[in-house]
């Protein structure tokens, strides 16, 4: 389950857009995007921008495992008259550029009289009002609608510890995805520090600037104690996402994969590869959600009452809480007889052979990105029922709502009740042949946002 | 100098918007509006928003230092039969309801590419790019746009030490500012505490999510320390506006000031009242400038060398580098020859015998927000030949500028010489009858950042 080198373990996957003038007859667009499948690079969009008498300019995404496919894309396009390939742009890079979020103004400053309300002497008075009662402070400034989202960059997608500063494109795409699915106002704060005492400190002194915190991307065990620890000291959401946004739409997806298996929840066993941040956070919701038993493997083994290898003190929880039948065997021989396989850890650790030992009509989630433990293809053939990889459940489902819902109703944290309203939605949500609703639908946000904030008022009576 | 209530000491101004029937006949509108002044109100904007056979309806804006102001107004519309109000609206209130500001997507997310190049997969290759070269950050995120406005709220406005969350509105109309005028994602920052230290520490640690920091409202002499210590330790611009945005625009207004009375800057004896963060900073900025010597007041009197009441190590240098002849008088014969005086402490400390002990023809800058050590009128009726008042010295001509045009060069601080090329661009666009230009002209803040850049530039050679 340790990282070997980014390229192997991450795959690199590299975004192009391809200008090319493909000669305008039928079949041509086919001909060229089934040579571009055959050397295994997936196609995202194509669009039309340009014509002349005798082509279409199309625009084509492509993604590309490694760099050797854009190479042999562009070898096809040379051998073959009816293709040519006149620029590839990095719309990735162009996208980051100059970062992906800015703050704006809410107030056009056209005249005079506008910048002495916005500013001096006018805001005097707002300063008065929330000195006299820190409550107005809610109403009166933005921190109703701003989330931090804070790192400190030890764990960063499947590329491990890399900084604060180099996780900045990650932090700045959640804020986006904020900002497009929520109305959130949300801010990258990075620190420059794994010390827990100075994670913690840090955000500490400068909550007020805030409604709610999202961490995000920091390594486990430390993610842990660095949460639990900021719930206490701060009477707001702390949430972190690689933990309870992954939990949820985990636990959305599963309820979908219940009911399409005919199976109850009291009556799954559960096996989960990874006790990292998701892997605890999953194993946890779904024994508090009532499954029969979870048993969580790391790369040494299961987590079991009396291992004492490699272990920290929120394994020791795990296992203490998990594994009801204290399951000592290797991998290979957990998988028997489960009904539930989810794996958040690297690519490629499952097997056709241990997917064939769990029970029939198995639901199998190999989450790791962006190659999952098995392949979608591999896990079918062995004989599972529902298969969906980590493209599809996608923690940036449950995000935007569960902290939009929050803040509509001043939760002072986001429980148990809350997540398992907003799986319930989303599952609720998916169309007929899907786990999840589709993540660009705006109104699936909102409504996870009202039932968030619903769960929270149900629970305050 | 010291503070007594907020009422007092600030005037409370509050500004209303009145919706106003009046009698559609010439003269009206003036009449009313007299009557208005009559009281002592001032009136700002007026607009005409609708219209019946017999009457305007207009929305004016009326500035109110007390709200015995309002009511009289009031009771001005209801003794008389050609004016009728209709609604009284806190148009203040309005416009920091749910604050000023809001982070926004620069990317749309239209489909699944948008959001896949935004988020993962396709943005796990900027992170690399940053990793193997922390440089990259600049240009593949937002830093190089985004300012922190950092506050422990222990001197906002005239108002003094009312805590972080009531100095919020504050630092999010600055923030609209910097966004309107300079194009910069400004990011209010709270911090819970008057410990130096803790200051320090808590900027230090999450400096990498911004390219600048402005510090706001600090108290000195903590300011002082906390300014230092962070320029120190970070390799970015770290700029305390209440000392050197007002320094940068008073030496502005100075530089006119000068020349409208035919003086040079090294023939000036300067008189500063107030040693707080703006007063030092002032007086450091024109010795630097050049004056022939500069005395500052504080509530104890002036500093000297040889004082040893009420001291503290930023008093004791600047007594080192101020005040040439050791002049020990109280304020009174302080006045006595100036060329120069600048309040920067409270209202009305200065009287009519005071200024008419200056030098002839003198410049008098009462900065005293919102009323100043003497008013215009008085300042004028003693014999200053150029005045003006915190309203026209407004450091929001510098701070827009100096920012964007350090950031734009990536400066790693924001020195003398920057400040004196803003200042300078300043002088130089405000029109004849004026000091300083308009303050909503964005080319004047475009026209300063590229001062700022070329200066530092120009250091660098």
């Amino acid at each position: 389950m340790e990282s070997t080198s980014w390229q192997e373990r991450y795959n690199a996957t590299e975004i192009f857009t391809l200008r090319c003038r493909i000669l305008d007859k039928p079949g041509m667009l086919g001909r060229f995007i089934t040579e571009v499948g055959n050397i295994g690079a997936h196609i995202g969009t194509v669009n039309v921008v340009g014509l002349d008498s005798h082509h279409k300019i199309r625009d084509i995404t492509v993604y590309c495992s490694n760099m050797k496919h854009l190479d042999e894309i562009l070898a096809i396009a040379r051998v073959n008259e009816y293709v040519e390939v006149e620029s590839v742009r990095n719309d990735v890079l162009q996208i980051h550029n100059g970062g992906t979020i800015k703050m704006v103004s809410k107030v056009p400053i056209k005249n005079l009289t506008d910048l002495r309300m916005l500013y001096t002497p006018g805001v005097a008075s707002v300063c008065e009002k929330i000195r006299t009662n820190n409550a107005f402070a809610w109403d009166m400034t933005g921190i109703r609608d701003r989330v931090a989202i804070v790192t400190n960059g030890t764990a960063v997608l499947g590329l491990g510890n890399i900084g604060s500063l180099a996780s900045l494109p990650v932090m700045e795409g959640k804020a986006s995805i904020f900002a497009e699915f929520a109305d959130i106002s949300a801010i990258p704060i990075l620190i420059n520090s794994e010390n827990i005492d100075v994670c913690v400190e840090t955000v500490t002194h400068i909550a007020d600037s805030f409604g709610a915190i999202q961490l995000e991307d920091i390594a486990a065990p430390e993610c842990f104690e660095i949460e639990q620890r900021l719930q206490e000291k701060l009477d707001k959401p702390v949430f972190h996402d690689d933990q309870h946004g992954t939990s949820t739409v985990v636990l959305a997806a599963i309820m979908n994969a219940l009911k399409r298996t005919s199976r109850n929840a009291y009556d799954c066993d559960v096996l989960i590869l990874g006790a990292g941040a998701a892997g605890t956070a999953i194993a946890k919701m779904l024994l508090k959600f009532g499954v029969r038993d979870v048993v969580v493997y790391d790369s040494t083994g299961p987590l079991y009452r009396g291992r004492n290898k490699k272990m920290n003190s929120h394994k020791f929880q795990l296992a203490e809480i998990s594994n009801t039948k204290n399951q000592t065997c290797p991998l290979l021989e957990g998988f028997e007889g489960k009904d539930i396989f989810i794996g958040v850890a690297s690519a490629n650790l499952v097997s056709k052979d241990m997917v064939s030992r769990m029970a029939k009509n198995s639901i199998v989630f190999p989450l790791s990105n962006p190659a999952g433990e098995i392949s979608i293809d591999d896990a079918m053939a062995a004989g599972a029922m529902v298969v969906a990889n980590g493209r599809e459940i996608n923690n940036a489902l449950a995000y935007p709502g569960l902290f939009r819902g929050a803040l509509d109703v001043r939760a002072k944290d986001i429980t148990f009740d809350m997540q398992v309203a907003a799986a319930d939605k989303l599952a609720k949500l998916a169309g007929k042949e899907s786990l999840l609703p589709n993540i660009l639908d705006k109104q699936v946000h909102k409504e996870v946002a009202a039932a968030v904030s619903e769960a929270y008022m149900k629970q305050r009576k």
